[in-house]
């Protein structure tokens, strides 16, 4: 089993060595790669995409104190104190009126806003610096023999067939990536909830409505103001699942964002031309256990939640955090303890997540198949959330994130 | 409109004139008869049962505090304090282990358990010495004229038609009752949540298996030790809605009972031959509004919530302290400010505790119909609430009742 693919010349095919293999350059393979950089443990990254594909891709934008803390204990938090906006509460909006849910009261903690794809680009910047290897534009990546004690990686570029051997890989593609498709279906079980709309995204260079997040339950539908940058907004609008792009102008979508925010906020709205306009599908997904023999998967690879509550990156970077520590104890320490509980410890936080970011979207958004028992469930919770402190601080405490 | 149904003779029909006309004796009916009385309004409590049924109906026994003060604002407390036994927390049970949610902690109250057939014999006593009129085995009760000024109510009783008029009817006849079948369909909106399980309960005269209430999640299904007093237990198992009482023996009802708590406490349970054997189905169900022109609803005939949470009877109790205030307004200071908000404020805590009941019942129950994700979520939400004690105060606050 151990041969090339495609051996034959040394010009169209090469091998290598490396301890661990990172499959995917999104946050959840970098921060891997931090990780291990910084203990010394030999890393590649592979990513079948371009460097500036993965750049561009937008998503969240709200750090937990756990993963800005990842971020300083890889040295890496410079910019992101800069430039990452603290918000120490956000606004929760219904039958018109914002109420602030103040985290730094409730939870003791604020979070960051600071977009992943500055996340991103601080540590490909890293990465590059310190001569650690990413390898961009990596075709038919395949993994092989996870069940033994020498899997291996291959993949081709500019025509030249590689293979990588390792002693582990770090499945971090994302939903659609091979690393959890190379684990065969009777070794998982998958968990799904798929909901019932989508989200329309306008990213545009306007200051933002509101200096915090406002998340809104609307009863024309769910809308959250929220921002990159000080000059930077993010808007979304709960749309149906058929809806089109095009369907949307920016006048369209800033009209009807304007009818769902309390009307005071919709005054000061700020408009602009939209440089990034999208509609993303809402699912939970889960996929036990998060390890198949020499493969670990973690981020999306192994998990989505819905972007309520912005959890996606946050449960990467906790993912990575207890892999990578598991990783640097193998090697380190000679022990596999840390490898061996990787599944269920990172599971039972992700579980958290995953039930706060479905109770979250569905407190906050309209369900046009519900027969009327669950919308009026849905205001007797707002209605008391919102005037009960120990409820109040129960969201706050998930919003904030976790302990590790 | 306003005549007798069948008058004829003076031997046959009956006419009279009261306030207030009650319909139903069970724990709303009644309440609201003392409440009335105390305030020298006229009331009449018509049942169609004897007073041996509505004493011999099994049902909750848990108080929250609010309700412990209505009988204490109407001096009806004295049995209650001296018999009903105080409870300053709960165990919560999940994978074989009990954890304690301390109320008075968590929520700085304590519940009273006391059988709502004690509450019922108490109003009853104190109903009969006070000389206001209760009309039991009232037959063929219907209700007249809601939508003008000059309401009344018939019923049929040894042979003899009678009358009465008033300026208010109260419908306390529970879910089935004439009440909320007297306000036209279109003039209602019911919301309804079925549960895919029953209940099987059993009552025997045993000491309970512990002095405070354990509610059991397990992989078996849900079950409950309650109890009535030191000598008297009350003893619930999940159970399929299809499932038969003759299908239970003791032993086996027992056998089961063991496997669904924890050890130590399984091996302290002291069985004992049944006095009260049945199933009943979980039912979620609200009618609004709860006032039909001169119709006012409350307890049972207006709202049903599983029995998860015991909140049936406090709902009860929160709802007739509304509306016996609104009435003595009424009458006192010829305000109708009370009775025209009754429905709106009684609803308001009415939802709050149909959706903590909901749940509860959720998270406590095993879902026969669930794909998997509901079962995860439902774990993951166990094992954060265990260890979060935001979330437990939230528990506590909504167990104990939340405020009038």
């Amino acid at each position: 089993m151990n041969e090339l693919p495609t051996a034959s010349t040394a010009a169209t095919s090469r091998r290598e060595r490396v301890q661990v293999a990172i499959i995917g350059a999104g946050p959840a393979g970098l921060l891997l790669g931090a990780l291990l950089h910084q203990a010394g443990i030999e890393a590649l990254v592979l990513e079948q995409r371009s460097a500036d594909y993965v750049l561009g891709r937008i998503r969240a934008g709200v750090l937990e104190q756990g993963t800005v803390a990842l971020m300083d204990r890889l040295g890496l938090g410079a910019r992101m104190h800069a430039q990452g906006l603290v918000h120490g509460g956000f606004a929760l909006g219904w039958r018109n009126r914002h109420q602030r849910i103040d985290l730094e009261a409730l939870a003791g903690k604020a979070v960051m806003v600071y977009g992943q794809t500055e996340v991103t680009r601080d540590l490909m910047d890293a990465r590059a610096a310190s001569g650690a290897r990413t390898v961009y534009e990596a075709a038919d990546v395949a993994l092989h023999d996870l069940g033994g004690t020498a899997p291996w990686v291959s993949y081709r570029r500019d025509g030249v067939e590689h293979r990588v051997d390792c002693d582990f890989i770090a499945g971090c593609d994302g939903y659609h990536g091979v690393s959890r498709a190379s684990i065969p279906a009777d070794a998982l079980r998958c968990y799904e909830r798929v909901y019932p709309f989508g989200w329309l995204g306008v990213l545009c260079d306007t200051p933002p409505v509101s200096h915090e997040l406002i998340y809104s339950n609307h009863a024309r539908g769910f809308a959250l103001c929220s921002m990159r940058s000080p000059t930077r907004s993010r808007y979304y609008l709960q749309c149906a699942l058929d809806d089109k792009v095009e369907a949307w102008s920016d006048a369209a979508f800033f009209d009807e964002l304007r009818r769902r925010i309390e009307p005071e906020a919709a005054e000061a709205l700020v408009t602009g031309p939209s440089i990034e306009k999208s509609i993303a599908p809402l699912r939970s997904f889960v996929a036990e256990p998060m390890r198949h023999g020499r493969l670990f998967l973690a981020g999306d690879a192994a998990h989505i939640v819905p972007p309520t509550g912005a959890k996606g990156l946050n449960l990467a970077a906790s993912d990575v955090t207890y892999l990578g520590d598991a990783l640097v104890e193998h090697y380190r320490e000679r022990s596999d303890a840390g490898l061996d509980a990787y599944s269920e410890r990172a599971l039972k936080r992700v579980w958290k997540a995953v039930r706060f970011s479905w109770w979250f979207t569905s407190l906050m958004h309209r369900f046009p198949d519900d027969s009327g028992f669950g919308q009026k469930i849905q205001e007797a919770e707002l209605d008391y959330l919102l005037g009960s402190r120990a409820a109040s601080a129960a969201l706050a405490e998930n919003y904030v994130g976790l302990p590790l």
